[in-house]
């Protein structure tokens, strides 16, 4: 047999593999960069990134640790733990070193924990493209329930138990809901109010509770406390958080979990564990290194976490007022570097001048016609129909780390020639796109 | 409700997680690591580890790419896909840059790759512990074939067939076969007459083959080629690797998948890329850098990967005699750091002696009784009943990086003192273990 199956012809495999899309994040990121190389001008305003330079102090740890080629423990190293651990306490949750475990990022940490609960996931819509992403290569269903208005990232209590009520009914198993403390995609952070109803409603219906912080460090106003479901519901919330995002370090790839104490919590851990040893074995260690550095919370780098969460104020702020300039409804972001503009009051003329019926048409126009890059909230889960986006102005900070240290360093960042030439491209593109369509020349979405 | 509920007592959730053990080579290296904490003295036989410093020369790469906090392309960046491509173009495999997709280590590529395949995977008995783990978590079940005498790491061609044919009847859809040149466990080479057969008997089935190469720099003897299946099978066959065995940076986290050409190839790689987006992101942007430097493979890491292939010879033959010298049966090794020994010899007085009738009676007296970490047979796969086990001697080299340089520039690195130690005290616990057996004081296993 092998001599006469080696003489007939090659053939392509008769299967096809799993159609899975690039993170929608990522993509736009992608698209936007091959825009770029072939010299189109770019508004680069899709992808998450912090667009600060890494702080000097934080990489002279990583070339501290460059050397460290040991895989270590799967949950992370001791020192790392106790630093998570230590970061936590002082947010006012008190953490014991052995509920931290670490790994490539928060996102494979956030897997690993749908792959361990099983079970159908609550996410809130809109919220972050990689949740229910995530659930379905766990093989689970995400239940999607709307946010209280102007209240992103929580599942709204009032509609959490019919949804998931509704779903038992029909055979499925729900276990965790997933909430985002300060939130992605809308830069709002939910009431106290509402977490803690929503802590009550996870009580009665037995659910974990994953509450993503990895914005907890960049709230607008430093006064302003976010609400963690870890401190209402401590035996069921898992929290994470990762150096991506207040440190600008989203290429190190480390993220960290803090699981719930008690025998559920253990049980998980051992799970997560078991999970991340086949998955990834470990955190990249000399990330981990620097990580405990940066847990502990040294003053340079907290004065360096406060001058990017300022730069991330201003600019979202001035991007905010672009938008509302041009007829766009927005909810004044509270934190991170996002906005979530909703064109519902330009509808008609968008649909009548455009054709645009949906969120897609409508950043897909943008995308062609402008080089702007932003998501459709339809990529966030929000109804296709709701002309809503999510603008990430933080790649505006500047091109090169010479215009990002300037940014970071300026009273008012909003009026550096290449920020502000960026939001009057902005105002351009927005007024362009309502004057065409008032003129009546309908583009094929 | 919520005011309500909130007053009930708090209690546990009333599910548990799925459970998933610790990856058993993570596991006994832990293990091993809480005995030496409590002053034990240890033999660490366990751990895949390489068991030498990362050369400065590339520590220094990732030193100089600190800074890079982006997260970049999911693929990997273009100068680490081309260094990768023309490390394999360099071996017989020639490669567009196109086809390498980087992670952050071989095994979530391994995890990406079954998610993207779908469907039940034939891995070899006995093969890496992750394979069948990594594929129960991806939802699918592992047709264990046993490999041809005294070449493992390749299922036999011969049995192949009939086991995915008799998986098919019952209704199983096998679409993958996973092989490993050079193998772990067992350290051997499958012949090119078994790869070739493979490659035929996998193209007679529609059976996609992952060749898992990260051993091909550690053959033992240069002149000994390692026939990959690429290179028969082009259209089917997807290479990984990583720098963590050959250049001992494990705890790095960087990998790359060398995925086929044509239409298939593309359609797996653009589901690759979406599953990695949703679950890593991309591999660690400052070790991409160094990965790249690595893959070019300068002479002064072309010397250090040919020193330690030469201390990986020396000390596992030593060790393969001294497992022989105590009336175990070895099939000599001929690349990486592994040798997987056979008490089938002495089963009749282990039995007798100690009550042992499987390998993880075995290895569970071994570590109990003298601190030394060996994995049972049983853990890759291996008939419970076999007495074999996988021994890996490279944490034998050295306890600091002092002594590791010392092994790897030695001429004869078993007479070091502290590894022909070691091995003395190998033979002294093997003695033990049969003169305890031979004497009749049996212990419960």
């Amino acid at each position: 047999m092998p001599a006469q199956s080696q003489s007939t012809p090659v053939r392509a495999l008769s299967f096809a593999p799993r159609p899975v899309p690039l993170s929608a994040t990522l993509a736009v990121n992608e698209a936007l960069a091959r825009k770029k190389r072939q010299g189109v001008p770019v508004l680069p305003l899709g992808f998450g990134e912090a667009g600060i330079p890494i702080h000097p102090a934080l990489t002279r740890e990583l070339e501290a640790a460059a050397g460290r080629g040991g895989y270590g423990p799967v949950a992370g190293s001791a020192a790392l733990r106790a630093a998570a651990a230590g970061y936590w306490t002082r947010r006012a949750l008190p953490t014991d070193p052995s509920v931290v475990v670490a790994g490539p990022g928060s996102k494979p940490l956030l897997f690993a924990l749908l792959m361990s609960l099983g079970g159908d996931v609550v996410v809130a819509a809109p919220s972050w493209v990689s949740y229910a992403a995530q659930t379905s290569l766990a093989g689970a269903e995400a239940v999607r329930v709307a946010t209280p208005p102007g209240e992103g990232g929580v599942p709204s209590p009032a509609l959490l138990a019919d949804a998931v009520v509704r779903a038992r009914a029909r055979g499925r198993t729900v276990r965790t809901v997933i909430v985002t403390l300060p939130d992605n995609p809308t830069g709002t952070i939910a009431s106290e109010d509402t977490v803690r109803r929503l802590c009550a409603v996870a009580r009665d219906l037995d659910l974990v509770i994953i509450s993503d912080e990895i914005y907890r460090d960049l709230v607008h106003d430093p006064g302003h406390a976010v609400p963690s479901p870890a401190g209402f519901a401590p035996e069921r919330t898992v929290v994470t958080t990762a150096l991506s995002k207040s440190l600008a370090a989203g290429g190190w790839r480390l993220g960290v979990a803090r699981l719930p104490d008690g025998p559920f919590g253990r049980e998980l851990r051992d799970s997560v564990l078991g999970v991340a040893s086949e998955i990834w074995s470990s955190a990249p260690a000399p990330m981990q290194h620097a990580a405990a550095y940066a847990f502990a919370e040294p003053p340079e780098l907290a004065e360096h976490i406060d001058r990017s969460r300022r730069l991330h104020a201003a600019v979202t702020g001035a991007v905010a007022d672009r938008f509302a300039a041009a007829g766009a409804s927005v909810t004044r972001p509270e934190a991170a570097f996002y906005l979530y503009p909703d064109f519902g009051p330009l509808r008609d003329v968008l649909r009548e001048g455009h054709g645009i019926r949906t969120s897609s048409d409508l950043t897909g126009l943008l995308l062609e016609r402008y080089g702007m890059g932003v998501l459709p909230g339809s990529a966030f889960g929000d109804a296709p129909a709701a002309l809503r986006m999510r603008v990430a102005p933080s790649l505006l900070y500047g091109e090169d780390d010479e215009q990002r240290l300037a940014a970071l360093a300026s009273p008012s960042p909003a009026g550096l020639p290449w920020i502000a030439g960026a939001l009057d491209r902005l105002t351009e593109v927005l007024g362009d796109l309502i004057e065409t369509a008032d003129v009546g020349e309908p583009v094929p979405a």
